[in-house]
């Protein structure tokens, strides 16, 4: 029994995110443009808005994390209209996820941090709240391509 | 920049998935009885076949690999007819995920084990896969919710 075992160090959680991401990429990919901005079950955002709120989080959260700036998060900033965007801005993102995912140091994981002046957890518990947030829409974004006749990518695919 | 900085103990793994586990409950918990065994889009499975996924995984899982036990995963062993039955058998699986979890030792979550004489992963992308596929399935579920007019529990509450 040991009860606080080191489970995973700080490179093999960067891998894992970006396998999710990988995937999450994928999904756009797989919607029709048009309903990649309009489809949409119950009232819910459709699979565009989703994945803005996914780029308004990642890269920037890290680059507060690593600056310790508690600005406010910022969903307006990037308003694309082209699924293409999407797809070149998720790219964009993965390159400022790495470089700044890799300048959190050791402490700072189980340090307490007041992410966008709003979210005071450690570290480690609002990196994983990125991965899980990103999972939980893009099952949803499994529903819309279900509903539009579409077979969604498999769920363990995670290379690029 | 430290690429191998520890993020998070076994300890708060455990504490990380039993939240998520307290969520997919609430989940459960929100569907009519009729909608969660027969309620679906786009020819998925309802809600109550991805809970027994679930159940089937979890707490079989943990036992498996603290036993060294290599068996196949067995969906069938479980078949609830009531929303009462699953919640029973949620939480006796979460007891089952308590005990087994803090039996895994330091040295077994960078250990490679073959989970259900099927996946050989290191231990700690088998766990995380099982957290992943929770948030995964359970955002499905809330596009049933909504699509059902219900309101569905926030994505962040995990307190039981």
């Amino acid at each position: 029994m040991n009860a606080t075992a080191t489970v995973l160090d700080s490179q093999q959680l960067l891998i894992h995110w970006q396998g999710h991401r990988n995937l999450t990429r994928r999904v756009i990919e797989a919607f029709p443009e048009k309903d990649l901005f309009e489809f949409s079950i119950g009232g819910m955002r459709p699979f565009s808005k989703l994945t803005l709120e996914l780029l308004a989080i990642g890269g920037p959260a890290l680059k507060s994390i690593v600056e310790k700036n508690t600005e406010a998060y910022d969903e307006e900033a990037f308003n694309p209209t082209t699924r293409a965007e999407i797809l070149a801005k998720w790219d964009e993102e993965t390159e400022v996820i790495n470089e700044y995912f890799s300048q959190i140091t050791e402490e700072r994981f189980q340090e307490t941090f007041n992410l966008f002046g709003q979210y005071e957890f450690p570290v480690y518990q609002n990196i994983l709240y990125f991965v899980d947030n990103e999972i939980h829409h893009r099952g949803q974004g499994y529903v819309y391509l279900r509903a539009l006749g579409i077979e969604p990518p498999f769920f363990w695919e995670r290379e690029r």
